[in-house]
C-alpha cells in the first residue's frame, strides 16, 4: 500500500489548529506528527511514496455532506445528478463523504427502496457514501424494517410532515416511528413543514393567478415551518427520541430548537447555504432574458428561501455560531431549468423542488470564515466533524487522527474560486450560485488515501467510493 | 531529551476517542500514532526511553483547573494551600495546569499584586501555572495597567460585584474596565453576586441570632446571583466585552446565561463540583461530634450551596450537557476547620469562604460519566480542552496532538478512588468530600514529558511547574 | 312590569366594588344608586314592587358559563342533562346564561345541526342561552354557512384537533375556517389536543391491558395538549384569526398562550374547575366499594386531569391571576356512572368524556377567593364579565349597569354550601365534587328581573330562558 | 348642594360602554340611570339644578395623572409649573386628579419634604391631588417614616437607581425599603436606570465633545434601563414587595416586566406619551432657527426617547394592549427653553430633564383610539381606572358609579384639538407637542360636582382641589 506524507500544513480540527504533518498509509491516517516529520531521528519524508506540500494551507478532514438526493424521482422528473456525476462534483468541492436518502414512498416497502438505492449507487461513486432511509409511510412493515436499520448501517431515517400522499406521515405515524427509534437508538430526521396547511395556501395562490416561483415561498410561510418544528420537538419529547430537523430556514424555527435544547432535549438542526446567502427578495427580483420572472425557479426549494428583511439569514449565521444549528448540509437536489424546472411554468407547485450546492458547500462556508461569521474551527466542525459524529462515522470520518480514513482536503486560503455553471461539475444547466466569488480554494482532495483531486486535475475513478455502514449517533448527550 | 511512548490506550478528545499511541519527545508530544506503534516498518517501542502501557485506560490531556486561590489572604487568614502544596495536590488528581489569581485589593496597585503573586509561585509549583488578575478596584491606574496584561500573559481578569470595600467594583467601574477589555480582547471574569444587598441580608440574619453556617446560604439568595449575572451580561452587551461568570450555582443564573447565549452574546460560565453534588439541605443537616452544627462551615463558599429541592444541582448537570456552562473549575480556596473556619463561630460572615476540591475535580467529574450525566468526551472538554481554549493555552495545553506540551493523564476506568482527609494531599484538616467513592482512578500523570505521578508514587519536584503566558481567548465566536 | 330594588349590598364588578342599590324595572336594570335609595328627595323603596335586602352580601352580575353540553350525543350515549335540567341546575348555582354548542359532526350540514339544537332548547330553558357552533368538518358547505353565523347570533365556533372521524379537522381545514373567521370577525374556539397521536397512545395502553380510567390521562399526555395549543396559535397567527382555547389543563399549554399573548396576538384560554382542584393522582387513587378503581371514571374528561406533582393546578390558578387565562367555564358534560360511564369498563376509551360542574362553578371559584387565589373582583370578571365580553353579550350581560338585563346574583359570603349528589340539581347519579365545602352561598338569583332562586326555593319555570343572539367579541385588542 | 344630570351620553368604563345618564348630587355621583332619566315615573331632568347634554359624546371618569412634578427643584432650576398652573392645565386637558411627588433628597428628612410639598400645594390646586413620596436616601429615619405613610395617605413611594448623590439608593438601601414596603403593603415605585454606569457614559461623551441634546439618549442606553428594571424585579422578588416601574421606554425593559408578570409577580409599569410618539431620531433631527440643534433639548427627559428603528414605540403601544404596561402617566416635568433648558448648552448633562404633557395626555391617548392602537375601553382604563386602582383611590376616583366623586369628563369624538404653545395652559415657552392634531376634544370637565371647564371657558378656582388620602393599592393579585 502506498504511503503519503502531507507536510507543512496547518491541521484544523473542531477545537483548534496545529502545525502538523499527516502520514497516510494505504487508506488510513497512521500518524499525526510534529512539523518537520523527524521522528526519533528518522526523516519520514524519505520513506514515503509521496510527499504533499501543504505549506501555507489548511489540512482538514474531508467534507461530509449529510443531505443529498441523487437520481431522486420528484414531481414527474428526477434529480439531475446521478450518483456518478454527483459524487464527482462533491469531490471537486472537497466533500469526501455524502449521505444520500434511500426512498420509501407511501405504500411501498422499505427494503425495496433501500435495495433500489444500493443498486443506483454501487460501483458508481467517486467518494464514500451512506444512506439515510426516507420513510414515506409508517406502517407495520416499516416499523418492522426499522429493526434491521442498524445492521444495514442506516442509523437515521427521515419522515415528512409535508407532501401528503407522497411522503407525508401523520402525527400518529410519526409517534410510532419515534417510539421505535427511541428504543433502537436511531436518529429521527424530520422535514418540518405543515404540509396540509401549506397545500391549502398554495392552491389558493394558484387560484388567484399567483403562479410565479416567488409564490412558492409565500405559500410555505415561516409559521408553518415553525409550527411543524415545534410539533416534531414535542413528539420527540414525548417519546424520548432524538430529533434532527433538516434544512431549517426560518429564524422562528431556530428559536424553537434553541428552546428545546436549553431544556436539555436532544434536538438538532441543519441549515443549508441557500438559507444563509439567498432570500425571498432575491427570488422576487430574479429575472433573465431567457426565463423572465420564472428565472426564480432555480431557487425553488423546500423549505423555501426566507425574507431578508425579516432577518432570517442573519439569524441562521448566528445559530451556527451558538450551536443552535449544528451542521451545514446542502440538501443537494439538482434540476435543470430546461425540461425540469420549467415543468412548473404557470404553476409553481409543479416546479421540482431543489437547489444544487453540493460542489460549493465547503467554499461557501469558508467565505463565512472570511467575512467573520464563523471561526476556522467552526467551519471544520460544521462541515465535517459534527456530521461525522451526528451520523455515526466519527473516528473513521470527520477527524484527522490515526485510524481515521485518509479523507483529507488541503484548502488554500490564498486561492480563489469563481462559481459558475460554465465550470462546475454538477449535472445542471445553471448554477444557483452563478458569479459567487470565494476567497479560498480546494487544492487537493484525498479520499481513503488516494489523491482524487490535485489542483485542477481529477484523478479519481467511478467506483472509488464505498458504502459506509454507519454506527449510532455519537453526538447525543 | 528523554522519549516516552504511551501505548495501547484510548486517547479521548472533546469530539471523540481513538485507539492511538502517543509519542513524547522531551517536553512535547511529537506524534499521535496508530496503535501498535509501527511506523513505516519501524517499531517505535524499540527506540524510546520509556514505554508506558495504557492498555484498557484513557489517555487524556492533563486537567486544567482555571480557578484556584493559593495563599489567598481572606477574612483575616490565608488559604491553607501554598503554591507548593496546592499544585502537588493538583498533580495527584490529574491536573497539570492551574490558573490562580493575582490579587489587587481596593486601593493598591495591580502591578504590585502581580509581582507579589509571581514571587509566591516562582520555583514552588509542581505543575504549570498561569494567572488571572483580580481587579479589586478600577481606577485610572488599573485601567492603564490593563494595557500590559497581554504582554504579561494575563489575558483575563476578575471583578467582583460582591465584597464592598475589599474587591467590589461598582457598575460604573465595571463599565470602564469592560470597555477597555473589549478594546484589548481581554476576557472579563465576574463574581456575580449583588454584594450590597447580600450584606444587608447577612447582617439582618446575624442580628436575629441566625449565625450558623447554614445562614450563609440563606443570605446569599439565588435572586442576588441571578440579578448580578443579568447585570454583568447587560454591561457586557453594552460594551461588547466577552464575559465569563465564575462559580455559577443558581439555576436561574444559568437561565440568564442561556438567554444571552441564545442571542449570540459571548457569555460563558463555569460551575464547580460543589454545586453539582452538595446542597443547602446537606449543609443544614451537617453535624459532627467535634463541631456540632458548625460542621457545615466546611461547605461555606460563595456563591453558596443551593437547595436541592429547588433543583439547582440537576440544572447544573443539564447546563454542562447543553453547553450553557462550558467548564468545571474548583474555585479551590482551602481553609482548615481549626484556626480558620472556626473564626466564624457565632457569625457566619466571619467564616473564611472556600472549599478545597482541586485534587478531586477530575475524579468527581468522571463520576458524572459513570452515572450518565456526561459523555466521556464532554468530561475531557469540560476539564481540559475548553479551559485551554477559553484562557488562551490551546495547542500547548488541552489537547493531545503534536506540538502540545506533554501534559497527559492516564485514567483507569477500572480503578477506584476513595476520597478522605486521611489520604488527600491538600493542606486541609478535613475534606469537603469525605467518603466519596469514585469508580475510576488517576494512574499516571505526565507534566511536560515528566512522569510526576506513577500509580501511588509521587515523582515530581517543587519547581517542576513553569509560568504559562497565556494568549487571548480562543473560544470566542 | 314589576320593579325590584336590591338594597344594602356591595355591588362587585371586574374593577372594584361599591356600596350601591340596584333598581330593576321589568327585565332590565334601570339604575344603580347610592345606598339608601334616596334620590332627589324621594325614597325609592316606597315606589317599587319588591325590595330585596342584600345587606352584608355581594351583588354580582349573573354567572355566564360559556361551555356546556346538554343532550350531547357522545360515545353511544348522551349527556345526561337536558336543556331543562341543566339550565335549572345552572340557575341554582347562580349562572343565568349558558352558551351551549350546536353540533355539526363530520359529514352533516351545519344548518341542520343548528336547527336541531334550537329545537332541543326552545321552550325548555330556565335561563338565557346562546350557542357556539361546533364545526365537525370543514368543507365548502361549512365555509358558506359561516357567512350566516353573525346573523344567527352565533359569533364563535369550535373546531377539534382531536376525535378523528367524529369532530376532527385537519390543519388545512382549520386554516380555511380561520381565514374565513378572520374575515368575518368570528372567534375560533379550539379543542387543542393532538388526536391522531393520542389515539395511538390510547390503543397501545389498552393493548397492554392498561384499561382503567387513570390511563385516559396517561394517553392524553400534556405534550399533546401543549403541541396542539401551539399549532392552533400558529395557524391563528398566519390567518389573523383570534383564537380561544377551551378547557386548558396543562401548564405548558398556558405557557404557549402566554408566549403568544406577550407578542400581542389575540389568543385566549379558559380553564375549568376540575383543572384547578382535581388531579391525575386523585384519579389514580379513586376507589369505591361499588366501582373499585373504576370510580375514577367520574373524572374522565378531555383534556384530562393533570398531575399535581408536576404543578399544573397551581399554574392554572396563577394563570387566572396573570390573565394568561381569561375565563372559567365548566365544559359541563354530565354522564351517570350507571349506564353511561360504565360503558368504558375494561376500556377507558369508551368512557363518555365529561364532568358535571355547572351548578358549582360560582361556588368553586368563590372558594378561590376565600383561599386567597383570586380577588373578589377577579372572581366576577372570570365568571361573568369576561365571558360576556368575550362572546359578544356585554352590556346586556356580565355587568350591573343601566340597560343591562337584570341578571343578578346575591351571594352570601357568610353562607355555606356543601356539595353532594344527594342535593345537587344536575341529572347525575354522582357528583364529581362530593363533599366539597364552600364558604359562601348563592342566595338569590334574578334572571331578567324575575327572582328564580330565593334562598332554597326555586321560583322559575321551564321556558323562562330565551335565546341570546350574540354580537362579535368585545374582548379583542 | 347642587345637582347635575348628565344626559344622553355614552358612559365608558374599563370593560365596556353604556348609554346612560349620570346624576350628581353635590360632590358625588349618586346614580347611573338608563337613558331618558325616567325613574319610576319621574322625569329626573325636572328636579335637578343643571342638565348637561352629552349626546353623541363619551362620559368618562376624570383622568388621573399619577406622575407629575410641580415646582420640582432639579439641576439648579425648578419645574416651571406651580401647583396652581399645573393643575389648571391638567383640568383643561380632562385630568381631575394628579399624584405629585413629595421629595426627600439624600441627607434630608422625609417628614420635612412632605411638609414642604403640602405647603406648596395647599390651597393652590384646581383639582384633587395626592402625593407619592420620593425617598432620596434610605436610612434609619426614612425607614421609620414609612410606618406613617399609610396614615398620611401616601401608599406609594419612589426610589431611584439613577442620580447618585441626589436621589440614588444603592441595592442594599432598596432592599431594606422594599422589605418594609412588603410588610406595610406599600407600593414601591422605581426609576429604573443604572445611574452609575450612565454617568460614566455621559462623561465620556462630553469629553469627546458630544454635548448636543441627542447624546443624552445615547448615554442613557436601553441596556441600562433593561438592566435596572430586571434588578428592581429581582429585589422585589426577594422581598415580596410589589413593584411599579415609572416611565418605561425601552422595549427590552417591557420584556423584563412581561417575564416577571408571566410568573405571577406583582410587577407593573407605566409609560408616557413621549415614549409612544417621539423618538431618538426625532431628537437627532430637531432643529430651529432660534436654537439650532439644541432645539432637541425640549425632548430631553429620563428615561430618554428611544430609537424608532429599533421599534421601541410600537412595542410600547403593544404592551399597553397586552397589559404588560398598565398605565399612561406623563412624568410631567416642565422646563422652559429660555433660562432653563438652555442651562445645558454645551453639556447635555446640565439640561433639566423633563417634558410637559400633562394637559395633553387624554387627547394624545385618545388619538391612539382613533388610529386603532387602543380600544375606547382601554383608553379609559389606562388613563383613569387603573391609576385609581393602582394607587388606592378606586371607588372615589377612576369610575363612574354611585358613591364616586363626581369627577367626570365629557369627551367629544367629533371635536378637534390642535396642540400648541400658543394655546396651551402649562407654564412653558414651548410645547413638546407643537402641531399635533387630535381627532377629539375635551368638552366639559367636572371636578367633584363642579363644572370647571365648559367648552372653552375655565370656571374653576385656585383651591378647588383637595388633598386625597390614598388607600393601599387595589390592583394587586
Amino acid at each position: 500500500m502506498a504511503t503519503t506524507l502531507i507536510t507543512g500544513g496547518t491541521v484544523v480540527s473542531a477545537t483548534g489548529r496545529a502545525a502538523a504533518d499527516v502520514l497516510v498509509d494505504g487508506e488510513q491516517i497512521v500518524a499525526v506528527l510534529a512539523p518537520g516529520s523527524q521522528l526519533l531521528g528518522t526523516d519520514l519524508r524519505q520513506g514515503v511514496d509521496t510527499v504533499v506540500d501543504a505549506a501555507g494551507k489548511y489540512v482538514i478532514p474531508g467534507g461530509i455532506d449529510a443531505h443529498t438526493h441523487f437520481e431522486l424521482p420528484f414531481g414527474g422528473t428526477e434529480a439531475s445528478d446521478t450518483f456518478e456525476s454527483g459524487t464527482r462534483a462533491a469531490a471537486w468541492g472537497g466533500t469526501t463523504t455524502v449521505i444520500d436518502f434511500a426512498v420509501q414512498t407511501t405504500g411501498t416497502r422499505i427494503e425495496d427502496g433501500l435495495a433500489t438505492w444500493h443498486a443506483k449507487a454501487a460501483g458508481n461513486c467517486a467518494i464514500d457514501y451512506g444512506f439515510h432511509q426516507i420513510m414515506g409511510g409508517v406502517d407495520e412493515f416499516s416499523l418492522q424494517a426499522m429493526d434491521h436499520f442498524e445492521a444495514e448501517g442506516i442509523t437515521s431515517f427521515k419522515m415528512f410532515m409535508a407532501y401528503p400522499g407522497v411522503f407525508y406521515s401523520d402525527d400518529g405515524q410519526i409517534l410510532k416511528a419515534m417510539q421505535k427509534a427511541a428504543e433502537l437508538g436511531l436518529l429521527t430526521m424530520m422535514h418540518a413543514e405543515n404540509g396540509p396547511a401549506i397545500d391549502v395556501l398554495a392552491a389558493q395562490l394558484v387560484e388567484q393567478g399567483k403562479t410565479d416561483p416567488y409564490y412558492h415561498g409565500i405559500a410555505r410561510a415561516w409559521q408553518m415551518e415553525e409550527e411543524a418544528t415545534h410539533r416534531a420537538i414535542m413528539l420527540a419529547n414525548l417519546t424520548g427520541a432524538p430529533l434532527y430537523v433538516v434544512h431549517v430556514s426560518a429564524k422562528q424555527a431556530v428559536e424553537q430548537l434553541a428552546w428545546a435544547r436549553d431544556k436539555g432535549q436532544n434536538v438538532f438542526g441543519e441549515t443549508c447555504p441557500q438559507y444563509l446567502y439567498l432570500s425571498l427578495e432575491d427570488q422576487l427580483g430574479a429575472s433573465s432574458e431567457e426565463w423572465g420572472a420564472f428565472e426564480g425557479a432555480k431557487w425553488v426549494c423546500s423549505t423555501p428561501l426566507r425574507s431578508r428583511e425579516e432577518g432570517h439569514q442573519d439569524h441562521m449565521w448566528q445559530a451556527l455560531r451558538t450551536n443552535d444549528l449544528q451542521m451545514v448540509s446542502t440538501d443537494h437536489c439538482p434540476f435543470c431549468m430546461k425540461g425540469q424546472k420549467e415543468l412548473g411554468r404557470g404553476d409553481f407547485r409543479k416546479i421540482p423542488n431543489g437547489i444544487g450546492s453540493l460542489e460549493h458547500r465547503l467554499d461557501l462556508m469558508y467565505q463565512g470564515v472570511v467575512t467573520g461569521e464563523l471561526t476556522l474551527e467552526r467551519w471544520v466542525e460544521l462541515t465535517s466533524t459534527t456530521p461525522a459524529r451526528m451520523f455515526g462515522m466519527y473516528g473513521k470520518k470527520g477527524v484527522i487522527q490515526p485510524g481515521a480514513d485518509a479523507d483529507v482536503v488541503i484548502y488554500d486560503p490564498n486561492g480563489h474560486t469563481t462559481i459558475s455553471a460554465a465550470t462546475h461539475h454538477m449535472n445542471m444547466d445553471h448554477s444557483a450560485w452563478e458569479g459567487y466569488e470565494i476567497d479560498g480554494h480546494v487544492d487537493t482532495v484525498i479520499s481513503r488515501g488516494k489523491v482524487i483531486v490535485d489542483g485542477n486535475r481529477y484523478l479519481g475513478s467511478k467506483g472509488d467510493g464505498r458504502y459506509v455502514k454507519r454506527a449510532l449517533s455519537q453526538y447525543l448527550t
